[in-house]
């Protein structure tokens, strides 16, 4: 199985401005992506980048030695240079590998409940198409063994790439998983890595003082201390 | 497998406000209600509801034929009326059974993803307690095998069985489902039933005049016409 991972640290994550700088949203993204990386290799697989630009972690202007270690670790990766909109970059990756019995697997880098329990799963379903929907109807992750699928990660997604793989006769299997229907885009994202994290992401949020926030009323949210 | 479903009518889904009178707020409720006792007999089980006070679904002033339909079907259901608390209800209602080889199982009233397969993920999982953990920090089903067990439904409630179970030495699953981590409170919720639902809560909503919202910056929302 060839796995892709889509990733761009120009301006991620903007939705969740209202609580982090941009400086802390590249720092958090590469720790996510560190975790998505860490999950798929302890799955079994080679994880292979798919980045707008050369990626440079050190250039980000994280604390040192920490950033130094998440360098050298992303750096070590493959990775498809491609600066085309998302869906068009990972089509061209697709179509790079075609034929009889190729398997790959496109995971989304925001995925930090990602575990390789939750991936397995992934990589297991049966169909031509296998599909991880986002919550808010997004696509997560897929895997994809026939030639007739293509992305298109614009709006509904999930919808859309069961509409795509209806329409090329290609049959799907959707995993039905609240770790990887859950990549971190909104402020309240942010209690779910809390509450379910394991890896890096979680060890951020927690040195920048973040923490579950049970609220008299019952809701739960998060602070920041 | 003894299988509870708390439901409470009175002043259901406060937080769909916004979006839904609260005649239709009860309507939607029931409907809900109707998906997740589907989804239990389908496994084979014989759901109990345990409410406040006695449920009359005709007199929620739904109407005619879909109404006396759902009155009827949720009428023949057994039901237990305890208008204590929601933990305290739970409890005791829990404390009814107790013993050697006893599994009971509580599974929310709003999980309008619900399916057997998600339930029977549930039920299957090992473990003294076998928890779904509700986006939020919530336990949206739980499976109770030991006596020592309790619930506490307020606040980060998946944090605190987890810890419930710990003290008093018990093993706890936990099952990766969207579908089961899904209960419908927010506007936001309501476009994961119309995406992914199939019972009577997504055919409410279709009737109501919602449908899945594309937006032209690529996220997706809901629209009522």
């Amino acid at each position: 199985m060839r796995v892709l991972v889509p990733f761009a640290n120009d301006e991620p994550k903007s939705r969740l401005a209202p609580v982090l700088s941009a400086a802390e949203r590249r720092e958090f993204s590469v720790a996510m992506l560190c975790d998505v990386v860490d999950a798929i290799e302890r799955v079994g697989y080679d994880p292979e980048l798919l980045v707008p630009e050369p990626l440079d972690c050190r250039a980000e202007g994280a604390d040192s030695a920490a950033a130094a270690d998440v360098g050298e670790r992303l750096g070590s990766l493959p990775a498809t240079v491609d600066d085309r909109p998302l869906s068009a970059a990972v089509n061209a990756a697709l179509d790079e590998r075609t034929g009889a019995g190729v398997e790959q697997a496109v995971v989304m880098a925001d995925l930090a409940l990602a575990t390789p329990t939750a991936l397995r799963r992934l990589f297991a379903a049966g169909g031509d198409v296998a599909v991880a929907p986002g919550r808010g109807g997004g696509t997560n992750a897929l895997v994809v063994r026939d030639s007739g699928f293509s992305v298109d990660y614009h709006g509904a997604s999930y919808r859309d790439h069961r509409r795509i793989a209806a329409e090329a006769g290609l049959s799907v299997a959707v995993v039905d998983s609240m770790r990887l229907a859950t990549d971190v885009d909104e402020p309240s994202d942010l209690l779910e890595v809390l509450l379910h994290g394991d890896g890096r992401a979680r060890q951020w949020l927690i040195d920048a003082g973040f923490a579950v926030d049970d609220e008299d009323d019952g809701r739960v949210g998060v602070r920041r201390s």
